[in-house]
């Protein structure tokens, strides 16, 4: 369908460049694809590439998973969210439409290039992270918060996976300053749930595993359904 | 000088998009003057231009002080920085002259809107954030990971007030979710110090200070003159 689609935008001589970036539209259906950003482009490493190739036949007896990613939420999961959790006052319409998820906001190669994988036997998300050039802290190394953020995304998708979930706590030990543009794999698993309490150890090594430079623990809660979030 | 040079790009009927958006530079003596991000722009909402009014008068008798803000570090600075604390394996000088300061590296209105006011009696500081709608977690809030980036801004240069450091530990409370652009005051303190620690306290509270959306312990380590980050 894709193919067919481009093949005939071509025909068309439709520039690529006045096709949006992050959203095909299939002329035919009206229906909108959104732009799966945990695939390689071309700003991911050689290093970040292998990876990926390893953990995709990792996913071939099915043991581990691939996770879509994208910079906005699909419209149903958006309103079910909203009308199960938030309280109609902080809801705009106007502004949750044209949101974006935070660590998919900045451009191709320039900010957060990931890819994670879940393993649901073993409770354990593995994400595989190259910061790119704007996330820059002290000079020539990725920002503190680029890190807590990589680690809130990460520990976050392995909580969702028992249900939905918000952060309650990170707690943070940076160990070593994470070179930019080098690859890190950040590992998260969940170690423990009391009732809606979701616990999850989480550390950033170096992909030959010789480097811890970033452990953290965070603390989930899954959200009451007869709760609004204020 | 700035008024004169617009003068003369008018004159010449240079449109203003073709000047460089974070940087202006003067036809007569080539300087740079890089763009300071911590003064309003249109996107700042009335909250927040109310909020810095008051603390730019706080400023007036020299007890409070606002802080310059920049996509990129002075290159002085940043010579200094590299000679005595990175290990020439990390220097790119190439990656280092295109790296952005990750909490400025979204476009205005956006990502991070923020302004930081020093108190050097009470070793204080204060930063007035705006969350902009590319910032997002769950749908309508700010992402958690945004919220420990701004708290990892704000105790950083609480910190290195006292000389150049580096985080070493976050350890962040979430409370409530702070809803997208909204305006919020995060206040840190340095509590205090043992030999190069340097521990620091931070506070995440709405601007009628009725809320506390999260609150937060830092420990940042000065960097040690005689030691390279590795």
């Amino acid at each position: 369908m894709l193919r067919s689609c481009a093949t005939r935008l071509r025909a068309l001589a439709v520039p690529p460049a006045r096709r949006p970036r992050a959203v095909w539209r299939l002329f035919s259906s009206e229906k909108v694809i959104p732009k799966d950003y945990g695939l390689p482009n071309p700003s991911w490493s050689k290093d970040l590439r292998l990876l990926f190739d390893q953990f995709m036949k990792k996913c071939e007896d099915g043991s581990w998973k691939r996770l879509p990613s994208y910079r906005q939420n699909p419209t149903q999961t958006l309103k079910d969210f909203q009308t199960r959790f938030v309280d109609p006052r902080f809801m705009n319409e106007e502004q949750v439409s044209k949101a974006q998820q935070f660590s998919r906001s900045l451009e191709e190669g320039l900010g957060f290039e990931y890819v994670m994988f879940y393993n649901k036997v073993e409770k354990k998300m593995v994400c595989l992270f190259q910061g790119g050039l704007h996330l820059q802290g002290v000079p020539g190394f990725v920002h503190g918060g680029a890190i807590a953020t990589i680690i809130d995304v990460t520990t976050g998708k392995c909580a969702i996976a028992e249900g939905i979930a918000m952060t309650a706590n990170l707690n943070i030990d940076y160990k070593k300053p994470i070179p930019l543009c080098s690859v890190v794999v950040v590992t998260s698993q969940l170690s423990k749930t009391e009732g809606r309490k979701l616990f999850i150890s989480c550390t950033v090594q170096s992909v030959d595993e010789k480097t811890l430079y970033t452990q953290a623990t965070a603390l989930f809660i899954k959200l009451d359904p007869d709760k609004r979030l204020t």
